[in-house]
């Protein structure tokens, strides 16, 4: 593992962006971290943190890093990962993303000349809040972070960028960007939207009731938490993977509705049936 | 507060039942704890684990107890209480249910000769696990417990209750037994079907594709968390509460629609709105 070695650009000082600059500079894999912020405040804020040792304009970042970290809402980040290459000459920078949905990124890239020096992933780790003020150590300890096509890389870059991951201490695992953005659609972005939906019911209801979240519990809480996060990150997935958030949604929009039928027509057994189906979720839930 | 002074018995020793078992005996509200399991399994590991002091038949633990705790599943305690009820003499035994529907128990009551002698409660805690394996101390604490139609109790009854729970460390809330079954059909009954939809929507998609739960993230695992919960428990809530749960899931679903709709006609406007009404649930949740 390289020791001090790598000057390290994060674009986009967020929850994700200030939590790799802050575990990459303590865990000594970054001899230096250039943040680029365009909010104002934020970079402010980044800089009093600690995130960063220097915010830095987006092209001097390009001109001084060795490796770069786009760390943007998804719908900035397909435009912004080609340009950077662009930028690139025939030194062996490397920039990566690290974006929730993974097909319109690596397919905006796939035939760009400097491909290889590209590295597509997705730390999978997170929390429903935002800005450089969620930025936390050890955030990705012990997670999974996805590599999407990564044959597309070279391997040097690949290897390069294992290593950084293997610094966050996150489990690699290799996946094509569309496989990785169905299972995304089941295993995130759905639950997103459910919390959405549930925060929205409830809110409704509280309008004409006072004090309904007297009541609230535990049980409440966690279902809807996710429904806290932020819609520059959210707007860009959802409309992004569209096709497979669209056909999960459905299924799930049908769950519903069997649930409904069975509850209005008290069909006990059919309740009973369809909750013990469910709980076989026990299995996979540690 | 009265101290070691109660024969408490307790009805049914899962999760609430074998928690204020525990609870009340260790902090001097009850002298003794009897208990009535028809699980001859869970009533061995209530003995083992030291739930009760005692499990006696149910007809014993009418005689001997001052207290009675109904913790069993809503549609057998909405039978349960009224046949306790028929059992009281002229003693002053008080009977408590901690169903988390109210409505129907109550208006099965409403009209009983001894109906003063019975407090409709529901403390709002637990957690997803079940059996007197999921008891636990300190479950109470801190939290709301829901006083329903309490000026149908005695006042003196009332008041030995309301000790039961400060015991407890419960924050009480009296309430209209209708008014109740809206508020948690709200702020609880749907967080259960939508995590239960969630949970059969994903299982559904795991059967073709395999290592789907590589993936799961803390945001799943959080949103389908209420999935594991028991059917005994859920199906009476859910076709007790049936008008009021109808209701919400009609809600929720045309919520659900809604976004549906934006994510397939690429309508990022509308997406942000409704994520961005959706966030209003920070101001509620801590």
């Amino acid at each position: 593992m390289s020791d001090l070695h790598y000057t390290v650009g994060v674009i986009g000082l967020g929850l994700i962006g200030g939590s790799m600059a802050l575990d990459l500079k303590r865990r000594g894999f970054a001899r230096e971290v250039l943040g680029v912020e365009q909010d104002p405040v934020a970079a402010e804020a980044a800089k009093t943190i600690g995130l960063v040792d220097e915010v830095v304009p987006y092209e001097d970042c390009i001109n001084r890093a060795d490796i770069i970290v786009v760390a943007v809402p998804v719908g900035a980040a397909v435009k912004m990962v080609p340009d950077i290459l662009n930028h690139f000459g025939e030194e062996e920078k490397i920039v990566i993303d690290v974006c929730s949905t993974k097909s319109q990124i690596c397919h905006a890239t796939q035939y760009h000349p400097r491909r290889a020096q590209f590295v597509s992933t997705h730390p999978m780790a997170g929390t429903e809040y935002s800005g450089p003020w969620a930025a936390q150590p050890g955030l990705f300890d012990g997670r999974a972070c996805i590599f999407a096509n990564s044959e597309e890389s070279s391997p040097k870059a690949l290897k390069t960028i294992e290593e950084l991951y293997a610094v966050l201490n996150m489990r690699p695992i290799y996946m094509n960007a569309d496989q990785h953005d169905v299972h995304t659609a089941y295993v995130s972005h759905i639950s997103h939207v459910t919390s959405f939906a549930l925060a929205l019911t409830v809110l409704d209801k509280e309008k004409d009731e006072k004090h309904i979240f007297d009541l609230a519990s535990g049980g409440f809480s966690s279902t809807v938490r996710l429904a806290k996060s932020n819609a520059d990150m959210w707007v860009p997935i959802l409309s992004q993977n569209h096709d497979n958030i669209l056909h999960v949604m459905d299924t799930y929009i049908n769950k519903m509705q069997q649930f409904r039928d069975a509850i209005a027509t008290y069909d006990e057994a059919k309740i009973r049936e369809l909750i013990q189906e469910a709980n076989r979720i026990k299995k996979i839930l540690r």
